[in-house]
């Protein structure tokens, strides 16, 4: 495949346009980056990898439904370096299209996990059905691709916009502490124009595993804690080939240039099986 | 609701009958445990809570998937004790309509977890459309009702027993190390018959929640690994309310009555913000 030239400004992500995904794009590469929309994750890293894009931008976790595990095995098996992560907070608007009222609604479409997060919108409104889609702003595409006067979906406000839709109820979600935390890759070997600023500090995301004896997990963490370096988050994900094993992912407070941060990563090297870092970047927050 | 005399006998699972949760309440509770099958992992746990059932039986792991976190949320919310635990392996096999050959099969139903675990067969076999569908065991109850003459499903060798259909091909998944490992659920205050035994020792199951400060992770670890208690698994989950916060649910080897365990959980209580313990039972290995 040609390469084009702008390949380096595009940016895949999963979903429709008008995804919460697009809308972390945005805070991460600004206005005039262009999103690439892609069916399933893995192809978001497969336009990376093909360099049919120069950037790919993948949810990590949610605040409510958890990590977004097969992220994880992906980050593992194509290796691009996550150069910066972001926060979006997830504003569910119910959508219809233009000159459709909110009494005329019958019916609801959107992603499971997006209806599950409106249900005290639901039990308002019992007369209302919920219709399961494969997309948030999917969902409203089709309502006008359509042309639905009954229907309405669940998404994000830019995916209104983008489609050209009214919303008739804003934030119906149950829960506004929901956000998802993404992050930005590149191709191994990509320079930022400039070093970028880390006002709030930086983090490194890591991958390990440990030899399956008595305290491991406690030892690999006393690299870190011995060295009073924070720790963020840790997951855990089956090691294939080997039942009842884990490999961690691990984020912690710090650079791998810092002496603490050095050394906490080079006693975890003494400890660890296995030791990847991920990619070291500025914290959101 | 009447509550059946026989309702203890009832054992609650998700998926359609014949499912690989089947094997595991068998597993469990024998060959004449009545299984009862469930749309949704909700489900399952209400049914045990409205007394239709007097067990529950729920995966908790996939060595080559990972966790069902979905089930470590209801285990917290439900608050069932785990009373056992047991491990199937996971065997696909192609199963179709009596009499329909193998080189008849042109579509292939399962869900998609499943199709994907037979990448392989799939790989070798390109003429053969892969078809998501809902359930394994349902896809092939699916393919009897309709008599279908190209297809198959992917499921238990028990399904095929249970709709009456033949096993074309016997165990054609990727990868053979796959296991699941399920937990028996029972309601509060139920008493075994008789005291189990534990060949392979006991393991505890707890949920707990760590000041969110430097290092108490790590602290809350030492609880295990200053007394040599081994950890078999750990695994966090959001915190909701408190974004970037985490639960996190750990398995070790010991039993709240021993006295190291004990002294254990005495030192993360004083550690955890949140400390329950989920259950008590016999390794599985």
């Amino acid at each position: 495949m040609k390469i084009p030239k702008y390949s380096r400004e595009i940016t895949a992500f999963q979903g429709e346009k008008g995804a919460f995904s697009q809308e972390a794009v945005r805070l991460l590469l600004g206005p005039r980056a262009e999103a690439l929309p892609c069916q399933r994750f893995e192809q978001v890293f497969e336009r990376l990898q093909r360099k049919e894009a120069g950037a790919a931008v993948i949810p990590i976790e949610n605040t409510l439904a958890g990590s977004v595990h097969e992220n994880y095995d992906h980050l593992l098996r194509f290796g691009f370096p996550i150069v910066a992560e972001t926060r979006v907070r997830i504003v569910h608007n119910l959508i219809a299209p233009p000159g459709v009222p909110f009494r005329k609604i019958r019916r609801v479409f959107s992603h499971p996990v997006a209806l599950n997060q409106c249900l005290t919108f639901f039990a308002k409104h019992p007369e209302i059905e919920r219709v399961p889609f494969y997309d948030t702003a999917g969902s409203v595409k089709m309502i006008m691709e359509e042309r639905l006067t009954d229907a309405a979906g669940i998404a994000s406000a830019l995916s209104a916009g983008i489609y050209g839709a009214s919303i008739l109820k804003r934030s119906i979600e149950d829960d506004r502490q929901n956000f998802t935390r993404f992050f930005l890759l590149r191709r191994r070997g990509w320079r930022p124009a400039r070093r970028p600023e880390a006002p709030k500090g930086w983090k490194t995301t890591l991958v390990f595993t440990t030899r399956n004896v008595p305290g491991a997990l406690f030892r690999a963490l006393s690299a870190f804690a011995l060295r009073d370096l924070n720790l963020n988050k840790i997951e855990s994900r089956p090691l294939r080939g080997k039942p009842w094993e884990y490999l961690f992912y691990l984020d912690f407070m710090g650079r791998p240039d810092e002496e603490s941060s050095r050394n906490a990563l080079k006693h975890l090297g003494e400890l660890a099986d296995f030791l990847r870092i991920l990619g070291c970047y500025p914290a959101a927050g």
